[in-house]
């Protein structure tokens, strides 16, 4: 597993954690001064630190020779990222019986589903960068990029299919139709900016919420857990999910425009409205109505340097980071409100600190 | 159910076929003397009228309210096509206990996978024009044609799960797979126009021929057919697969080079070698390397016409086009073939009748 993070060696020289995952998490909890739930992130390695690598090492072996698309396939999935929806798997299952191999299915099918959605991604936002490295619709083309995309869904169905739990293929399905749907919601809003809280919270909930919230379902089943258990585990996805997705928006954003603004341009072409953005433009209505107009009749493929500057006075001005935070931590308590139907253990507290972490976390 | 092409409508005044596919297949082998044929195609309309009205009525009322995707999903759908996989499928359960609900949803999900390819191969290819209109993604933008074909394969993938028979998942996937890696195989040899018969027709039996296989075998095991039975109509389905792609390897570059040769030109771009080039490019070996050293060479977005020129002087040469045809011809009476495994039945003298006309096309 590869730490694709520099800067977090020397944060974390006070241990030497093996997983990533958590490793960054605590990090994150250490650098904000959390030094019981850094401690706690910390100690969690070792715990879970055989399952991930069982799904890693599952990860690593998928191949298909002598193919574009599987090369395209394995470039994304070979340059790490988080492994947070299969932690989650793993976690979830040892909030029951343990890890088996039912779980390991179930955690490369989700870590599988969220790269193919991000190769897709790449290929309709025409990204240039992903996890630091060139995508892969640049290093191999458009083409090979959507139909990798479409192997690692397949794949990723096998793996479920294979698992044999009563109802999980379906709810995959399910699972990833919500995602398809949410993910086109914005398309419906393109070139008008004038998306609201509803509609924001409806495209996270499925984007990124149903993601998380099958993956701890179906870790809760892998373990065995009861149905209210599992359905417990899920609603501890969905807050996760959303959680996970404002804080990312905040995080693109302040580290956009600080620099070029050139992924706020995209987001904002692509009708993605952002809810940060949305806290900006309450506070300067007229902002969004300017940016609307700018975008619709320029063909430059960036924000005047006036718009990015009235945005980050705008942010300044309507406490957007605070507030994006102060939603990431309600919503992280109420995740965390729901593991209360399951009986305590190591595993629950992992999750809790999960939670926590995922709300504070700086990158 | 739509006939887009209305140059039809003169050659099938002897009858009245309310089938569009037989209507088509029927007018083919009229207008190639083939009078029996014909008659026989044209008495098929009453036979699988309802069956193939059933799955049309499923297609259409397939929906997602106010999302884009799902107009670019259903823009397609509706624009028609020769719906010949579903047709197979109806054909393949009335070879045994008839058409039922499970070969309704087979037939839906082949002619879903179907569209969904067709809907990622316009954004690899960037193509314009489908079925004599604008293509999904001219119409909705490449992200919606993009995540419509997810949505597709989801339903499709979703119907086979709700038709319960056993194996019928997992060979759709690993038809789906198949696919996939057969779309993948032109880029591995993309600009090198070196492709020969083997490889060929390993791309021919993936992306066609692998789907034609599935839904003759699920129509089978719908109508209670046994594996033999089921089998030997997938196999079938593998010749008439071979057929189907070589005919319209050669309708397209006959089209093609009768005009500008964009087709030809994007083809060759993407590495697709078709079985007509192949022969062309046997009989004319200097031209494949001088396409190639052209086409990595120069920013035009078509070829030179002394190349065309070329092009359709070796084609007549080589005698291509009855060489497909005759190529054609061979792998129809090879599917014929296998229908022996079967018990005599006017659905199995329909699929003797779909293999012939499939062979002789002409559109």
């Amino acid at each position: 597993m590869m730490n694709t993070l520099p800067d977090l060696s020397e944060q974390t020289a006070m241990d030497a954690p093996e997983d990533p995952t958590l490793d960054r998490l605590g990090s994150v909890a250490a650098n904000r001064g959390l030094g019981a739930l850094a401690q706690e992130l910390y100690s969690l390695s070792d715990f879970v630190q055989q399952d991930m690598s069982v799904v890693e090492d599952e990860l690593r072996q998928l191949d298909r020779p002598q193919a574009l698309v599987g090369r395209a396939g394995r470039h994304l999935l070979r340059l790490g990222g988080k492994r947070l929806r299969p932690l989650c798997v793993a976690l979830a299952a040892r909030c029951g019986k343990g890890f088996n191999t039912a779980a390991m299915d179930f955690g490369v099918a989700v870590e599988l589903v969220h790269n193919a959605t991000l190769l897709h991604d790449d290929v309709v936002d025409l990204a240039r960068e992903r996890r630091g490295q060139a995508t892969a619709r640049l290093e191999y083309g458009n083409a090979a990029a959507i139909f990798a995309g479409d192997w690692l869904l397949i794949e990723a169905l096998r793996r479920v299919r294979r698992a044999a739990l009563p109802g999980l293929l379906e709810r995959l399905l399910d699972t990833i139709d919500e995602m398809i749907l949410a993910e086109s919601l914005p398309l419906e809003h393109r070139g008008r900016l004038d998306v609201d809280r509803s509609v924001y919270f409806r495209i996270a909930e499925g984007k990124t919420a149903a993601l998380f919230r099958y993956a701890l379902y179906s870790g809760g089943r892998a373990g065995q857990l009861t149905e209210p258990q599992c359905q417990a585990l899920a609603e501890y996805g969905a807050h996760l999910g959303v959680a996970f997705q404002v804080v990312d928006d905040l995080l693109d954003l302040a580290g956009d425009a600080a620099r070029t603004g050139k992924a706020l341009f995209t987001d904002l072409k692509e009708g993605m409205v952002t809810y940060p953005l949305i806290l900006i433009f309450e506070q300067d209505p007229a902002l969004g109505r300017q940016i609307a107009d700018w975008l619709a009749g320029s063909d430059d493929l960036q924000l005047p340097d006036e718009v990015l500057h009235r945005v980050r006075v705008a942010a300044e001005a309507s406490g957007a980071e605070q507030r994006c935070r102060e939603l990431a931590v309600e919503r992280a308590h109420h995740a965390i409100g729901c593991l209360e139907a399951l009986p305590q253990s190591r595993a629950r507290s992992a999750l809790e600190a999960v939670a926590h972490a995922t709300a504070h976390r700086r990158r």
